[in-house]
C-alpha cells in the first residue's frame, strides 16, 4: 500500500508506452505532498501494477473505443488534502501521458481513489527498512 | 464506469466464447432501465474487461472446478430498483450464457454488484460526447 | 465467494511456484475454523485466482523489487474471531510460503482481507451442492 492497479483494452499496448506510464505514475506517487509538505506516501509503498484485458466490450462496439481505468488503493486516515493532491498528481500525470492518444482516437479513461475498508491487514515484506535507512 | 470486470480459471477459454460474453453483457448494460424506464447506463460508460487467471485453485482441486467472477461497479447514488434491474438483467444474461457450461460441467458463478466509494473520481477520456451527439 | 485474488510482479514467476501458492492457500482456508471450531468456508466457495502483471513499477526502480498483493474478499457478516483467524491463518502461509524468496531477494508482500458490501449478489453456479452432499 498503496498500489495502484490499471486495467485497459489490449489494442493500447500497441499505441502508448505502457511500462512508461507505471514508472510515471509511481514517480508521481512518490512525490505526492500533504498540508505540511510531508510526503504521502513512503517510496517503499509504491506500487503500479497494469493489466491489459484478454477480451473486452466498450460501449456499443460499433466503433474501436480503448478504456482505460486506474484504482489507487490507499490506506485509511489520510488527510483531505493529501487524497485531494493525490488525486490531482496522478490526474495530470494521465492526461499527460495519454494526450497524444486523446487526439487520435476514442478512448475513455476513468481514475479513482478507494480508502481500503479492510477487516485485516497484514505486511509481511521486507521493503520498508530497505527504503527507510538513515 | 460503470465497468464490469470478469476474472475465471483459465480452462474456460478453450470452452466458451468469453468475447462474446463480454459483448452480451456490455448490451445487457446498456438495455437496463429504471423506474422511470429511463436508461441506467450511459452507452459511452459500459466496460466489461474479462482476465483469465494465470494460476488458480478451486475448492478442494480434487475436481476440474472452474470458476467465474463478475463484478460491476457502479457509481454512487442510483435507485434501488434500478441496481435490482441491473442486477437482475445481468444474472439472467450470465445465465444464459453458461447454460451449455453448466450442463456439463462443474462450475462457480458469481456475479456482485458494488458501488464505488471512491475519494476521488476523475474521468478523462473522450468517449461521452461521442455518445451524446444529438 | 470466499475469493481470494493475488496480483503481482511477473519476475516472481521464475522465482517461485504460483500454483502451489495458490493450492496451499486454499487449503489454508478451508481449514480456518471459527469460535465454535466450525468451518468458515464451505469447501465449495474456496476459489484463488492469481494474476502477474504485464507491467509494473514498484517503489523507485532503482532496486528489483517484486510485489504481491492478496486480497481476500469474504462475506459479510462473519465473525471477528472468524476474520481474525482467516488472517492469522492465510498470513502464516504467505510467510512460509515466500520465506525462501524474502530470504534473497528485495519483495513487498500485503494481505488484505475485505468484507463485500455488494448491493446485488447472485451465485449462479453448481458447485456448493457438489460439496454439500451427505
Amino acid at each position: 500500500m498503496p498500489h495502484l492497479v490499471i486495467l485497459y483494452t489490449p489494442q493500447l499496448d500497441a499505441e502508448t508506452d505502457l511500462p512508461a506510464l507505471c514508472r510515471a505514475l509511481a514517480d508521481t506517487m512518490i512525490g505526492v505532498k500533504d498540508e505540511n509538505a510531508k510526503a504521502v506516501f513512503p517510496v517503499g509503498g509504491v506500487r503500479v501494477l497494469a493489466y491489459p484485458a484478454a477480451h473486452s466490450a466498450v460501449a456499443d462496439s460499433q466503433r474501436d473505443c480503448a478504456f482505460v481505468y486506474l484504482n489507487l488503493r490507499m490506506a485509511r486516515g489520510r488527510s483531505d488534502i493529501a487524497k485531494k493532491n493525490a488525486g490531482d498528481a496522478l490526474a495530470a500525470a494521465v492526461r499527460a501521458h495519454f494526450a497524444p492518444v486523446l487526439a487520435r482516437r476514442h478512448i475513455g479513461i476513468t481514475l479513482q481513489i478507494d480508502e481500503g475498508a479492510e477487516v485485516f491487514d497484514a505486511k509481511l515484506g521486507n521493503l520498508h527498512p530497505l527504503f527507510n535507512k538513515g
